[in-house]
């Protein structure tokens, strides 16, 4: 057995490596030059496709089709490559094994392309970290299951209560990882129970041989731990920050860390967040919280991920002065320049919670002096629970693409970047993969896996440029890629017209956050409200007359969104409070625009299971069979959107709707 | 040890039987007899007493101050009685056992008042079927937990997955039930998973030993079984009632429980509802699934109590012409006649559910050749989770009051008394019991299961007259009787002004139904919905216009509650959807009387609470420290109530409340 392409279970899908996608470069003969774990690694696949596909692992120069070169020298873990064709010969440089990983992973992606023509082009990743989070529970916990939000089966780490002993699929999931450039995992939920606090302390034997696992893809491993970790594992008597016994308790456990795992890459911390603790409870704020691990990590390299993610989950809904839009920024911005240069403030895209639609956080474009990451998910909570076709590249793009300070500024990608007068955080996402045998559940949301990866090494690709690897890769047969293209390439936008409308949000069902509940959070202490009543709906977020939250954002979307006459239409009921005859960019009235988009939203899922079932024959069949039974799920609920959406407003409004279709 | 009086556990609340109620019964001599099991029990009753209050347990005739006498000869299992005051002495003679125990209760009741004056009164039940069904799980369910709907701690059956070896306390519930009256208990939750199942068979020398706890005070045990227990149990391919291998199975298997059991009282049965099976799945029908059971039991004088409570649990919200109030008529009524005489139809009180508000299920007038018993809930599932003061015993009294056919026809109760023409089917209650140290969770609800057990006895009894005998014997000190009445008498009234309005229903969270979510049921498969919008509310039950469900009543109701003009207001949105600006009989529109009893009832648990805090130091301090915790989580919760039904009826009407109140 080739150990670095460890065999996959029977039955489980290859996904975006199957053996046709290997078959370009195992076909032919194939030099491999240079030293180290990673570029045993590139052999080793290179020889498993040969010994696949007919070609073979050659060692004299000038006589293969592809010469795969790590420059001699110390490994600067330099992900950067370059691929020159040139004479036959298609050669990929590197200084650095991960970058000849990459460079190998490229040459798969370019198919026979690889081996055509003559060109040379340089690749370097545009995030220096790539971050997948798994929030995934060592104890099946009673209520969030093994994998918090995972909708693809169980944990692919854990099982049983424990690291499982097999880590087989684990080493194929790393593959997959590095083959699309993912070179940070988190290895448990940000929500640290107390078996997985453990993983700190006496069940770090195990993180390491999943540390192990991951490291021959150039993939380093952290761990969520819980701010209280001082006082639950430790034994003291406080966790605050700034205490010398704390300090000290950080420092020895970390140091003990790295005598387990040399290349850790650091902690994630959700702290003062939903009930989980932190530096508040001591009168400090989370730049002194995020600094005490910093420093126990300094020494090492590692990294602290202090998550952005910080508001009051118990507000009262009857309170319309306070805003959870506002929180992260209220609490964040002021801090910046106080974070020690090993923490990166971990940010979601958008300033509530993974909606299928927010506008971008603000805080990402208020903390210059701040390494900033920008937090994606690919796990569909609030997107159909991968029960649903919905292609997030789209709206990922959408955001990294998203310009704070108009036209003039960097994007948010540039920012994540470092690009910006403000140093590097990356990107971060959190996975949907579980131990399901199609990784992801859904068959087709393999593609937001795959695309996070892709955006977060290039975020100058566009979606399509993305979806259209990932089917060529994955889908072998070309007739399957245009049905596919149709299928998925606007599901999002598909989404979001059957769910809530205009960026308003949430009106998923409580706890779950599936399917549809108008009012579910309306009376929560969520602080996701749309206050809807008979005249109209939305929130007021403007400074003139609502929250304020339009204040956080730099010129010109301080201004944009002030205005119901600028603000983008599909945010509109995220900035304002509006009447249901209020006109619309598009022209029409916003409840003509709710009835209109719940119907076509659902016409188009009753087309994209037509599409579907034309490509019976040329997906394998397994895929067809679970991909046809989870499109009918996605009508049933789309169904069930529009109808209870349409009904709610039309009950609500008592506005009919202008083309007579059936409202209940 | 007393075997009759097991001393209470530490800690344990002594509920209506507190040393104080025994006090004047215990100070006097006291003559016991006859022979038997319960007289025996009896003897132990006053020998205890005496003990400890310095009477003396005498078998001289002539010298006592009570003479408790069972006639001689076999126990017929008569459960009246006699008391006859004369020349000092007080007297009561009863023909069997149970009588005999009940008469001394009843002389516990009287207090003092059994020893004073010159009188006679005779005492019968008006039910001879006075049954609690007790909904515990033996282990604990995912949801459900320990005891479904129960809102008092675990089970006080059931620990750990088995009946519980020390049955101290159930003999301690035991006591307590068979003072009131009760004499039959169904011992596990009528929802049967795998290991109650087994109740039925191997779990059965288990069964027999409650049997044995609760016998002693005159209390007969059955079962919840599951229809398909010939599969599951039997291991046989069919549950057909109509195949000869099911009837067999059924007659062995009850056989053998009558062997360890020999007083078994019969099975509860919940077939083809809410998932459970039943005999539709052999196109059969509920005669013959009741049947089968019913001629398993009837060599051994065994019952089947079968749950009329039938409907479709997964209707479409958007289909109003399906109506789950119709559902029980729909498949009882035209089986009248049909039903062996050992088979009695349980039928909820109301149509739908447990609601705090609902009209007299017109199944009850339905089936005049069907023995019927009526199902009331004690435990709080639709009326405050034992967190709220709400005495339900007002409640279940105009119930049972009502006169099906008006003026001149007989009531609920005579009807469930056998006394309008049919057999004799009962009451039933679900109990609000538990492992709690109060016993129902909050100390008050003790009220709402003692005066069941009165109510049982006797619907003639006033719910006044129920509350002061409960609050006299539980609370010794008479300056607690004022504030008790006042806290407690209007509590179920109070409830039902912050809840749903006029009789609508539902409201409540989904789920747990604790707390108000207006929308919570609205589009969902329940079949619980309210149809409001921004014109009006309610649902439309009539025969003209709505789902004739009118027309399931004799006259005169069918026609008093097809017309929103005489229809009772508390019930006018249970049975039409009118506009908000309707004008109610007492005067006020449907939206102001909305408001205005929001208001109300909010204000009266904060003068509740007021109310109990003047009882500190007259009532115990356990209690009072429980109840005043309580009464907090209330306030909280009819605060909730109030401003979310409020809010969201004023959002959809746009009708200011008159009197110019926060409406949020």
């Amino acid at each position: 057995m080739n150990q670095f392409i460890a065999p996959l279970p029977d039955g489980v899908d290859p996904a975006w490596l199957p053996s046709s996608a290997l078959r370009p470069l195992g076909s032919r003969r194939v030099r491999v030059v240079g030293d180290g774990l990673l570029v045993d690694t590139v052999r080793g696949e290179v020889a498993a496709a040969a010994a696949e596909h007919g070609g073979e692992l050659v060692d004299e120069p000038g006589t293969a089709a592809l010469d795969l070169v790590r420059a001699a020298g110390p490994d600067a873990g330099d992900e950067a490559f370059t691929i020159a064709r040139a004479e036959g010969t298609t050669t990929v440089h590197a200084a650095g094994g991960a970058g000849l990983l990459h460079g190998f992973h490229q040459v798969v992606r370019l198919g026979e392309g690889a081996f055509a023509g003559t060109w040379t082009e340089r690749f370097a990743p545009r995030q220096s970290v790539r971050m997948l989070d798994h929030w995934d529970n060592v104890d099946v916990h009673p209520v969030m299951g093994q994998v918090e939000r995972g909708y693809s089966g169980g944990s692919l780490f854990y099982d049983d209560g424990a690291v499982r002993a097999d880590l087989g699929r684990v080493a194929a999931y790393a593959r997959l990882l590095g083959s699309i450039g993912i070179n940070r995992v988190g290895l448990n939920n940000v929500n640290v129970h107390r078996t997985e606090a453990r993983l700190l302390t006496d069940l770090l034997p195990d993180v390491a041989r999943l540390a192990d696992v991951f490291r021959p893809q150039g993939i380093r491993v952290s761990l969520s731990v819980g701010f209280a970790a001082p006082i639950t594992l430790g034994g003291l008597a406080t966790a605050d920050p700034l205490d010398p016994e704390v300090r000290d308790w950080w420092a020895r456990t970390t140091a003990d860390v790295y005598a387990a795992i040399p290349d850790f890459a650091g902690y994630v911390v959700k702290a003062d967040s939903e009930g989980q603790p932190g530096p508040f409870a001591y009168g400090r704020d989370h730049a002194d919280g995020a600094n005490v691990l910093a420093r126990a990590l300094e020494p090492f390299g590692g990294t602290v991920f202090w998550r952005a993610f910080v508001y009051n989950h118990r507000q009262d809904w009857r309170d319309r002065t306070t805003d959870r839009a506002r929180a992260a920024h209220d609490h964040f911005a002021p801090l910046d320049g106080r974070f020690d240069d090993n923490v990166v403030v971990q940010v979601k895209a958008g300033p509530i919670d993974f909606q299928p639609r927010e506008p971008v956080s603000p805080v990402i474009a208020s903390m210059p002096r701040t390494r900033l990451a920008v937090e994606l998910q690919v796990t569909q909570e609030y997107t159909g629970h991968q029960k649903h076709v919905c292609h997030l590249v789209p709206l990922w793009r959408e955001m990294l693409s998203f310009r704070p300070w108009g036209e003039e500024g960097g994007t948010v990608a540039d920012i994540a970047a470092g690009r910006v007068d403000a140093p590097t955080g990356g990107l971060v996402a959190v996975s949907n993969a579980g131990d399901d045998p199609f990784w992801t559940g859904h068959p087709l949301a393999q593609a937001n896996l795959y695309g996070f990866g892709r955006l977060a090494w290039d975020d100058r690709l566009t979606s399509a440029e993305v979806l259209d690897e990932w089917i060529g890769l994955t889908f072998p047969d070309p007739d399957a890629r245009e049905g596919l293209r149709g299928l998925m390439d606007d599901s999002w936008r598909t989404y979001e017209k059957y769910t809530a409308p205009l960026g308003v949000g949430f009106m998923v069902r409580p706890g779950g956050h599936y399917g549809p509940d108008v009012d579910g959070y309306e009376y929560s202490p969520w602080g996701t409200y749309h206050f809807a009543d008979r005249d109209g709906v939305g929130v007021d977020r403007t400074r003139a007359t609502g929250t304020g939250f339009t204040g956080q954002f730099p010129a010109p979307w301080r201004d944009v969104y002030e205005s119901p006459e600028t603000c983008p239409d599909e945010l509109l009921l995220f900035f304002h409070h509006v009447p249901y005859g209020h006109v619309l960019h598009s022209g029409s009235t916003v409840v003509q625009h709710i009835y209109d988009t719940h119907f076509d939203g659902h016409d188009e899922v009753v087309r994209m299971a037509a599409t579907w079932a034309g490509l019976e024959g040329r997906v394998p069949a397994p895929t067809f069979d679970r991909v046809t039974g989870l499109l009918r799920e996605q009508l049933r609920s789309a169904t069930e959107w529009r109808d209870q959406v349409n009904t709610y407003f039309h009950r609500k409004s008592g506005v009919p709707d202008a083309r007579g279709r059936r409202i209940y």
